[in-house]
Parts: C-alpha cells; sequence; structure tokens
C-alpha cells in the first residue's frame, strides 16, 4: 500500500490532519473496558462539550457524521412522526431520507441550493403543520458552501412544542456554534472536518427535552440506541460497543488543540480565510456559488467558468499535488469547492489560490485581476 | 494524554496490534472520494474476502462488530418475522436483542454457558417452527471461552429455505472460517480480535440468497443500509458515508501479515498457543470454564479458585503489565479470561502464565504442578 503524502486536502472534509494528531493514532490500543479507557474517553467527551458549548449530554459514537444523523432521527421518529427537514443541500436531504427510512413523515422546507433558509417560513410552516416531532436543519451545508442561520432558527423553533435538531458536520470547531445558547435538542458533528482529527468519529449531543421525547419513543434499532450509550456512560464511562479506541486518543489530541486556539479565535480565522479565498476567487474572474448572504466560513463553492469543468481539479491534483473537491448531485461538473477548515492557515490558501491561477490559465481561461495578490491584502490587513 | 505503552494485552480483544499496523494508523488521511482511496478500498475488501474465504459480496463498515451484527438483523427482518438464535453465551443472546430490537420475534435456543450448541437440537428447532427466516450463531463466544461447531449447523441449515448468519468476530484470522464451504449467508467480524487490526472496523459478507431476502425485505434504518453498501461498491469502490480513512490502511497490513502467513499456519498456530495455555492452567491447579469439547483456541476461560476473584486480575495488570478480562454478566467475579489471538505468540503465553503464577502464589493459591513448565513441554514438541 502506498499513499501519496504529498496531497495538500483542501477539500470539505476530511481535512488536514496535524502531525501530533497523526501520530496519537499509532499508540497502542488499550482495553476499552479499562479504567485508564474511561479516564481518557470522559475528557474527550468533556472536551468535546466545551467545542459544542453545551452541558447537555454528549457522546462519542464510532461511525461517520451521518451515523449521529440516523441517531438523531432514529431516536426520536417512529412510523408516521412528522419531521420538518429544511433542506438547503445534499445534507439537508440526507435528513429528510433518514425520516423516510424510519417510515417517518418528512415535510420538506425545499431551498434553492445555494441559498439559506429563511427563519420567518419555518414559523410559518410550524404554524400551518400541527404536531411536529422535530426540525432538522444543517449549519454549513458541504455540498453548496451555503450555511444556515441556526441561531435565528432556534429562536423560532423554541416558541414551538418541537425538538431542534442541528447538523454541524462542517462548521463546529470552524463556524460559531453554541449549543446551549442556540436552543439545540440534538446537534451532530463528525471528527473529519473543522474538528481536525481523523474521519471515523461521530459526536451527538441530547438536551433533557430531547430525552423525554426518546424515552416514550417507540425505538426500532440497536447499535445507534442513545439509551444504551446513555446508561454505560453514567455507569462506566464507556460506550456500549468496542469505540475506535486510536480515534478517541487523536480526537482528544485534536480538541486539545482547539481549546488552546480558543473557539473565537479559532471563528476568526476561518472567517479571515474565507473572506481571503472568496474575495481571490471574484478577482480573478470566477463566480462564487452561494449566494453572498448565506456564505459558509468554511467551505467556498466556485462555478465553472464556460467551457472548464472537473479538468481544472485533475490538474491542480496531479499537478500541483492540490485535492479540491467537485459538486455533488446536480451540481456534478458545474461547481468546484474549496475547504478551508480546520487547521488551514494562510500558507495553505495562498497556495491553494496560486495554483488554481495557473491550472486555469493552463485551460485558457482568462484572469481578470490576480487572485493571489487580492488574498494577500485581505490577508495582510 | 498519558498511555501506559507498557501492557500486554491478553484480552479477548482488542488485542496486541503489530508496529507496522500502528505506523500505518499515521499515514496523512487522503480523501474517501478519490481515485487513491477506491483502489486501497477494493483491495483490502480483496484481501478480507480472502480470508473469510468466500466469494460473496464484502464490506467493511465503520463500527464496532455490534453494527454489523445489527446489520445482518435489520436487513433481513422485519416487525414479526421468526428467527432462531442459537444463544451459548453473551454474544449470542446479542442477537435475540437485536431481533427484538426490530420487533422481530427471537426464537431462542439456551445452552449453558460454556458449552456448545447441538446441531441435531438446531435441526429440530427448525422443523418444529415454520417460517424463520434465519438461524443466528456465535462461532466463538468471547464470554465463556467455548466455539460452536460452525460447519456442522451450516450442513443442518442448508436443509431449510432459511439465511445462516454467523458472528466470526472472535475466530476469523484465527480459528478456522470458511464463508463459502460452511454455508454461511451472511457472515460478521471485527477488526479488533484475530485479525490483530484496531478497533473501529467491522466486516460483513452477503450471499445471493441472502441479497433475495434483503431485496424484498421491508426495511428500515439507513446508516447500516446495506443495499446502500453494495450500491457504492459497486459503482465507486467507496463506501456510502465517510469511512475511517487510517483504520483502512491499518487493516489493509494486518490482512496482509495474515496471508503471508497463511490462514492454515495461523489457526495451527492459534490451536497450539491455546493448548499450551489450557494444559498448563490445569497443570497449576485451575479449572476451565468452557467444556472440553466445546474449547475455544481463541480465548480461554478460566473459574477463579475458591476465595479468589478480580484481585488475580488487577495484580496482574498492576504489578506485571498484563491485562486480561473478567467474566460478563453472570460470570463476572467468577472467571477471569486469557485472550490468544491474532498475533500473540509464546513469549506472550509464557509470560502470562509465568506471572499468572505468581500472582496466584501472591492470593495464597497452591500451586499443583508448574504451569509455564507444562507450556515448555506443549510448545517444545
Amino acid at each position: 500500500m502506498k499513499i501519496n503524502t504529498n496531497k495538500l486536502l483542501m477539500l470539505p472534509g476530511p481535512t488536514i490532519v496535524p502531525p501530533e494528531v497523526l501520530n496519537a493514532m499509532s499508540f497502542p490500543v488499550i482495553g476499552h473496558r479499562s479504567k485508564e479507557f474511561s479516564e481518557l474517553f470522559e475528557d474527550t467527551v468533556e472536551k468535546l462539550k466545551k467545542v459544542f458549548i453545551t452541558e447537555n449530554d454528549t457522546f462519542i459514537i464510532t461511525g461517520s457524521g451521518t451515523s449521529a444523523m440516523d441517531m438523531a432521527i432514529s431516536n426520536i421518529v417512529s412510523k408516521g412522526d412528522k419531521v420538518l427537514n429544511i433542506i438547503t443541500g445534499n445534507f439537508g436531504e440526507r435528513f429528510s431520507k433518514i425520516v423516510e427510512a424510519y417510515k417517518g413523515e418528512s415535510i420538506k422546507y425545499e431551498v434553492e441550493w445555494g441559498d439559506m433558509a429563511d427563519p420567518k417560513r419555518v414559523k410559518e410552516l410550524l404554524e400551518e403543520n400541527e404536531e411536529i416531532k422535530a426540525v432538522t436543519v444543517v449549519h454549513n451545508e458541504t455540498s453548496t458552501g451555503a450555511k444556515n442561520l441556526i441561531e435565528e432558527i432556534g429562536k423560532v423553533v423554541k416558541d414551538f412544542n418541537t425538538l431542534y435538531i442541528v447538523d454541524t458536520v462542517s462548521s463546529l470547531g470552524g463556524d460559531y456554534v453554541n449549543v446551549d445558547k442556540f436552543n439545540i435538542d440534538i446537534c451532530v458533528t463528525g471528527s473529519q472536518k473543522c474538528l481536525a482529527a481523523p474521519p471515523g468519529l461521530a459526536g451527538i449531543t441530547v438536551s433533557e427535552k430531547a430525552w423525554e421525547v426518546i424515552e416514550k419513543n417507540d425505538k426500532v434499532g440497536f447499535y445507534l440506541d442513545l439509551k444504551t450509550y446513555k446508561k454505560y456512560y453514567e455507569e462506566k464511562r464507556q460506550n456500549p460497543y468496542t469505540p475506535a479506541v486510536n480515534l478517541i486518543y487523536a480526537l482528544n489530541v485534536a480538541l486539545d488543540l482547539i481549546l488552546e486556539e480558543g473557539i473565537e479565535n479559532r471563528v476568526k480565522r476561518h472567517e479571515r480565510l474565507a473572506r481571503a479565498t472568496q474575495e481571490a476567487i471574484m478577482a480573478m474572474g470566477l463566480e462564487l456559488f452561494a449566494k453572498e448572504k448565506a456564505r459558509s466560513i468554511t467551505v467556498t463553492s466556485i462555478k465553472y467558468p464556460e467551457g472548464i469543468d472537473d479538468k481544472l481539479r485533475e490538474i491542480l491534483n496531479k499537478k500541483y499535488n492540490i485535492v479540491v473537491a467537485g459538486g455533488q448531485k446536480h451540481l456534478s461538473g458545474k461547481i468546484f469547492r474549496i475547504g478551508h477548515m480546520g487547521v488551514c492557515g494562510e500558507k495553505e490558501i495562498l497556495a491553494t489560490i496560486s495554483c488554481l491561477e495557473l491550472a486555469l490559465k493552463e485551460l485558457g481561461f482568462e484572469i481578470k485581476e490576480s487572485g493571489v495578490e487580492r488574498a494577500l491584502e485581505v490577508l495582510g490587513k
């Protein structure tokens, strides 16, 4: 097995993992039923709670972000239950598919991809539809580079007898998330995005209000049953089923790095890098995909100019060893996406913008204005 | 975070992970939607198929062994479906709980813990009960140190219109498993036992006969939906949801080590080490928990002698840095378990037996005959 270790991951996940986090991966495995593991696990959970900014019960699951999305739905939705799914992209849609996979009724509030949901419309939909058990929203739509106003939507949802479920998979640790302040009942995330740990773990927080629903729910399922995770954590500070021990080592170190930098600083860094990237892109004469008001600070989506498609990504990857993402679903071949999250810094942004300029020129695109100069301007302020 | 790296894991999982496998864990993360990852993933799946000895579709899931047990049941069982669960310990019981978690009807064939199931009784139960959709059995009961005759049970099940589901979590790569020859429709395993990789991945094989049932099944669930895994693997040689990339690196190397050693050799090594351990234990005057005919070759369970309990494990751990397991459920405080699986060799067995002798003496147990001498005799043959 030969892995090219010279690739710069500018993806909306997985992101660059710092060496000290990668190193922790190769520590010897310890027994997951040992006191030593319980201490490590509790410490990791407590650090994750600080990043979520919550007092709610928090769990770390061995699985992808989707496993936590599944948990968020399957633990509260029984057959026929109504859920309002705010859909602004691929991951918003996924929540609605999960609701249907558990035979719930998905009420879809669909917004054009690249735009954000309107909190007022959420209010109307909640008023129009009786007995909505939960509202789901994706904070940062990895698929479109657009984000939703999760604080404002939280204020709306608070006045209704419904749960508020938020996917912060590609925002937690990058954009501003405050589970308790935003009134989020269930918040899910993944290890491999802004947390800058390797993929394979998911996080989920559960409020008291959510537990009340979970306790009464006619649950179907086993591996992702939240009640079992709660019981084991309360009794033993462990997971009910064998966890990915080495990934916990890594996540623990990654969370240390986040808390050392400070969440506020981290958000500011993401804002700054996003601004530099987005202004540089526009300076070059490319068009951003996400609407201005909705623009993500962790991922930038860019329309391919006329005559240019995923060949651009191939040149960036093959010639310059920079990996950026393409479009998902109907946006495939129409946009590309640059992730600037986790531990990404100035040098990575500047390298990416510069090489993008070279690749665009190679494909015959006429650069309007130097992207890297604009990025330098923004970053030099 | 400080991990004591001086512990010898003689657990029935997780087991000792060789340095070359651990090292692979800290390779930089690559994008899970890249061609490079597809190649690595397909290579890993193909190697795992060789270890399962199967031509059946095989999947690697980010989750514990239990996630694959859940998949095995949830993809074939709809509300009210009958499943015959052979229960010879904690993990056999788990299958029955999963059936009930999906609102299936569990028909339980319970055998005293430490013993094995009788294939003739399985036949009778299949004849007595109509419309049994599947039979589940655990090959090697980690909880009791006893194993089941999965080849013989497979011959019985073959004559009925039912699926054969086998848990080889603590046997694959250690004891003899041949999915195709044994007529196994769905076979599940975990990364952290005899495969000697770190925890966090599970494997599952699916026969044509099983697919026919899965296609028709009124499936509930999302993250563990086998059809989605099949679709993604066929189209892209990828997982539908972000996999634990670094664990795939490690599993790939661990599988290389298994195929280099050769499965037959590996089984013989396990047999030899089990014999040495078990004869040494008996020589010392301790009693094995599992019935002779049912004895596992990957884990040895031992009754605590009068007046001795988990203090023994504590001495082994604290004083000698050797970690062995206690009993589960009603066997807690009554037995202890030594895992000798994966890459475990002579030196680990001899160190464990020797230190066990010291710990027993410290607790006032009168050693009948030298355990380490008996082990040396067996290993010297």
